[in-house]
């Protein structure tokens, strides 16, 4: 099934799936078709795979290709981007090609850690175009709290007008939203391509990113819908009502955020929601204490009596 | 004026003080006697000054122990805990002893970076409890994310057991719940002492680590008055309109905690609230873009319609 | 051809394989015959594959076990050691099996950035123990440098006391010649059993480690017959004489050290004695300017030179 | 005494002094000036005070400028450089206009951690110029091992050009000898003013900077007569006979070249030699253990035997 390749036009939500496992670690297909379904029930625009956060790391090269095509198959013609991201770039491109054959739209790619210089990090992305020719859509992964991979916004602006296979910025820089700006104001230079920005960072600024110029986000947290509606009140021009929408699960996206357990708290919301059958990382992984699931039980208590009091998305957080 | 030595009991709001500068980068005196009594007005319990937030690295000696004395001489015997963190043990102790001598009510201590293994920490520790007595109380200030050094519980433990003038935990670990609540159950065992443990992190999970145990908070967020008011709500068995109130405050919580940019917004809402004369920052700093400001008066806006709609704090807000 | 596994008796040299690439990139299995033969001649004792300087996180699962395999087959009963080091512990189970399957005598495990406290360390090995069972052989390689996990000597007691498997050390801390003694110093508890301790750092050390107690190197200098001679002639009981040949060599192992051009210099110097047929590395990878390559042509002049003028090791060099 | 300002034909070897302390950790004035004399009793051309290596960090700012003060006084016309590195700009200014005073030729800067992109670290040493006006000279400290800031030459190149009072390069990158080539190339462009270069990193790599272009050492080896004695067999152009004199001490510049024993290596040697009254860091330091002064011994013995054998510096080692 074609969903079309990725492009510059590409908005909305694109869900960072998480990749589910049974309580023994193995790779639970049959809820990578469930989850998959209850990201399609959500309303999310596309799928992310293979992310930082859907333990990519920890599958083999074959136990990751069959999550793609699981989830592809299953999509419903919804645009599936997958990370290929790997120190060496012949491993980038025999990913990419395996991603693409099995019908991705494109494919995310974030620096190796230890580039350097801004000449560095362009040459970097130069061989990675080179690599994957100028057919596979790419999406910059910019997130260097984790590579330690800074991207100034000039380096980027050569690289879009250079490469035009380099359709969006996945933007999870902190601080970034004055990147965000920057980047909008730099397109408005005669000739220069506009491209999509989807942002990151588990959606802490999402209403910030969006009212800067953002067009949705690519994050991965457990109320997919509040994403999606999110969206969908910037894209009807309701700003304010967005981020009150934004703001009443705010207390649960920065509670997913925190390092190390956010990735065991959104499995766990994921289980209890019935879209996964084992809330089970891979080891060496997080768990959660007693005391953490008290506590979840009262935020999302929390949740649904302001939900219920606004009238609004009551169901979706059942 | 004595306010007392810092001990187990300490609790509430000890805000972390900025330090105000003139347009020309002078150290503002008179704007550190507003701030003070800005941060009186606005309840707080006690202050810790020279923290990270601070901006104490770009400060002279001689300007840190007037900033020091200024702020003592007007806290209407609010305890004042100062930072002495520093890379020569000579020098922790040096400015123990001049913040001791100047009113101060105890230090707060950070681990140097490229500290090895548990006992390469707790080594640390005994060598700067050596170097200050046995009548300095301290504050152990737990910030990994800075100092790169991770405190296990079983070495604070070890640390609360052998050096009484270990008061104080300031807890900013990320993740940092679980641990908070650790600490917490360790206690129980017969013999050790229940320390204070005021929390961080911009107060970005306050209410959860209230609940957990937390005494209180010691953190910069530009509107005490919600610290304190939380505070006291959770002092009152009042958990759940403790969290309402917070969570009112959470987007701009949340907008605060940003790095590099953080303090740029915290100073512009000090000056904007009149506290301070100009919300200049020593070089090298961050400043806002005209975008930025913008953005800062919708979320400000925001904040005022909720707090205007529920009838609490109006006035504070101003 | 079996080998017999790895046990705490090991010493000598081993060496650490590079991995061979045609000018296209290709893994190219007849230089891997070719620089296995030529680590036989040079007399190494051992092999280790697929440690940090053999690439390894540029090969596929495929190319790698190919690599093991080939390797395997032509090292003549030596020992071969294979690195399995994995963000996911599932996946240094199913390396360490292949390898084991393929013949290896033991696997090298370095622990993954983000490990916290000693706890945090010690309940990762015991995870990994746990994982592979008792008959897998394992060697700890303490690489702080790379890893950012610093090993404490009572950490590393702890393990060896509980776990049966772990048979050595892989030694390259930095400073680590302390710690070294110290590991030494605390086998002389009754009960303990002693490890094998190789070193590496390039060997930049290497006598004074071996004075110290270690067994031998597991490096990839690219005259690895001098590591081999100068195991020989401390295990002869001449510890000057070999302290004395090390440094003719001393400018050379110093230069490969280097980071980043290391391995770009140690597979030039491979490929001018024969033993690969290019000295190309992976994608992305470092290459030698006109500069560098004019240079190590004075260094190794200088090289010879000093080898003739003590007669020794002459037609090793060549 | 004045030594005139330090200008791009600086040359030789500008050591990095040692700071001297009592058994008890003050700052030992005497060692200071035993220390100064047995440096320029070795020849050395200028020295450098409060550098990484000086245990800067832990003085005061009185006993910094008592140490600079008490150099210049005893340093009989030798050029000074003092090292001023802050975290803030306005103590930038301050250290450099003290040290100006007090009779230095220039001053040393190392940029903060943190700065990101070309575009931040050229606009951190624009703010460091037009604090400190044109008449101060300033040494660009390239040390991006400590500092995490990459220096691109094309950025290095922008700031000679733009700022005449740069006039020296501090080089010490590593791996480092690539870039020392390009600088000296990119200085051929027409227009382009050549600066001085000085290496580092203990000296490791001495000879092969000296060939590549390098206009001395800036060091603190304990015997600095051989960095000396090596930058003057290059100026005479006998750079074989320099490197045969060099290999000679490469053991032991290797072993003080290891991180954190180093300085206490440096100690050791400089107080057996007679310069200090102790070999004491001030806390938290490293320090020797039995074994590893037996070593130093053993080393220093292979080292005299050579000395002895070749003819050659036999007293400067005594």
């Amino acid at each position: 099934m074609s969903s079309g390749k990725l492009n510059e036009q590409a908005k909305g939500v694109y869900i960072i799936a998480a990749t589910p496992f049974t309580d023994e670690g193995a790779v639970d297909l049959q809820s990578v078709d469930t989850l998959t379904d209850f990201y399609l029930g959500c309303g999310v625009h596309g799928f992310t795979l293979l992310g930082m956060m859907g333990e990519a790391h920890k599958l083999t090269a074959d136990e990751s290709i069959s999550v793609v095509n699981r989830v592809i198959g299953r999509a419903q013609g919804r645009q599936v981007i997958v990370g290929v991201s790997h120190a060496g770039l012949e491993n980038v491109r025999r990913l990419s090609h395996e991603a693409m054959m099995a019908g991705a739209a494109g494919v995310m790619v974030a620096p190796p850690p230890g580039l350097k210089g801004d000449e560095g990090l362009y040459n970097y992305y130069a061989q990675v175009f080179a690599a994957l020719g100028p057919h596979i859509p790419v999406v910059y992964q910019d997130y260097p709290q984790t590579t330690g991979v800074y991207l100034p916004v000039n380096v980027f602006e050569r690289l879009v007008d250079d490469f035009p296979q380099l359709v969006m910025l996945k933007h999870e820089d902190a601080p970034g939203l004055a990147k965000l700006t920057k980047v909008r104001e730099g397109e408005k230079k005669p000739g220069r391509r506009r491209v999509s920005i989807l942002v990151g960072n588990g959606g802490l600024y999402y209403p910030q990113e969006m009212r800067r110029g953002a067009d949705g986000a690519m994050t991965g947290f457990a109320w997919p819908e509040m994403l999606v509606q999110v969206y969908e009140l910037f894209a009807k021009g309701k700003p304010e009502e967005a981020e009150d929408l934004f703001d009443i699960f705010l207390p649960l996206v920065r509670h997913e955020v925190q390092p190390a357990i956010g990735l065991a708290l959104r499995k766990e919301v994921l289980f209890r929601r019935g879209a996964i059958k084992s809330p089970k990382q891979r080891a060496p992984g997080s768990s959660l204490t007693a005391t953490d699931k008290t506590e979840l039980d009262g935020m999302i208590a929390r949740l649904e009596r302001r939900l219920a009091a606004t009238g609004r998305l009551a169901k979706a957080a059942e």
